[in-house]
């Protein structure tokens, strides 16, 4: 018996943007556990079983994942982007704090990935270039209240903001309040950048001024950018707009 | 003339975390440019330049990269980690925007890699699990009272605060100052994880509780990821701990 299980990061969902080293640890498993989509990214193995979940079963994912791994399998759990990310690398590590003590002496590792900002950021310049947070919009584990008050604590510390969960059927009105709420902290020119299944084929960038971001603009595959005051616009002929936040900040500027 | 600039991520120094696509671009490349120790990473290749800079000369390195494009080179710019996270994505794009108009018509491509706070979460459990913020401690760019400010803020909102360029010669006394701080806004047992070169040969994790955390266990290769009041640590026999900020959170946790 030398179960394990590994926790691995896909990437943004490109295939040029999956690590090596994640490459292997899914080519090594004898079982994949993970959200049906991602799983779906993987061809099919002989011999690999594939143990596909709905989104919202998080923590029952990771104790199945975790008995398989404590039966002797070699088990990845997959997510998109980076596990560490609002993913389920948290999702194993709670279900390890109040799951039955076997679980705490298996073999656990985690492999990073590309999460989605930086696939985003990659495609739009350098948005995120200086201090920045990333914020999930998702209420299902939080209060919304406290969604609030770190964004308006993140706009008044002057961070680019990274909105991970910005909408889905369950979550249809909090990101137009998100930007009610940005738009009374920050100038109305301050770009946003709406990164959808970015570096795959369905691509689509768009960059609109917060006084026009709108939550028609996003979907369940987005990740949101909210420049800082001190973002910049690079506009050029022919070509898309670069974003960045410059390196350097503050009142002199 | 069909030259091209592409600002590339190595990832945090193993091999595996390079992406294919990384690999790609830097391979593709007829010159070089980047702070010396990320080139020191990559391979000679025959009929491919060489441009090593110190770290300091970030907007005049992007400027001989953006002539060299201009005259028809393709070439690579590499950072470590992602280029887009305090890193010289956004020194290009500055330099466009700054820059002579013949650079603004250059095809300019940025190539996203596995920042550190990720590999280092990684090695420590899922310590980035919720909200969370990344802030750089360098003040070579922005007022150190800035710096101040986002760490009282971030702490106020909880988020788990990653902080990059800890120390350095010309930088010896602000992580110290910075956990001052934190420990005047947070709880003693707050975990911090110290993470120097992770996933590499020379790779080291510490775990302590924000009370004993001190520069002294930071070097210039170190990424350090404070807890919100909110995370946890799952120890367990014989095997490291697991650092990891839970999903839910908010008083009734």
């Amino acid at each position: 018996m030398s179960g394990r299980l590994t926790v691995v990061g896909l990437g943004p969902g490109a295939a040029g943007q999956m690590t090596p080293e994640a490459q292997a640890a899914v080519a090594q498993a004898d079982a994949l556990f993970g959200y049906a989509p991602y799983l779906a990214r993987l061809p099919e193995r002989a011999g690999q079983s594939r143990h596909a979940s709905d989104n919202r079963e998080e923590l029952q994912r990771a104790g199945a994942a975790l008995d398989a791994a404590a039966a002797g399998a070699k088990v990845a759990m997959v997510s998109g982007g980076d596990p560490g990310v609002f993913a389920m690398a948290a999702a194993v590590c709670e279900a390890i704090e109040t799951g039955p003590p076997r679980w705490r002496t298996l073999d656990v590792a985690v492999v990073p990935g590309v999460t989605a900002m930086l696939a985003v950021a990659a495609r739009a310049g350098a948005p995120l270039g200086h201090d920045f947070c990333a914020i999930s919009l998702s209420d299902n584990l939080k209060p919304w209240d406290l969604v609030e008050k770190r964004l308006k604590l993140a706009a008044e510390a002057g961070f680019v903001i990274a909105l991970y969960n910005p909408v889905s059927r369950a979550r249809p009105w909090q990101l137009g309040r998100a930007f009610d709420l940005l738009r009374a902290a920050l100038p109305e020119t301050v770009p946003v950048v709406f990164g959808r299944a970015a570096g795959r084929a369905d691509e689509a960038i768009a960059v609109v001024p917060l006084a026009e971001a709108r939550a028609e603009l996003a979907d369940m595959a987005t990740c949101i950018i909210v420049g800082s005051a001190e973002s910049r616009v690079v506009h050029r002929d022919g070509l898309p707009p670069l974003v960045y936040a410059p390196r350097s900040a503050g009142p002199a500027r």
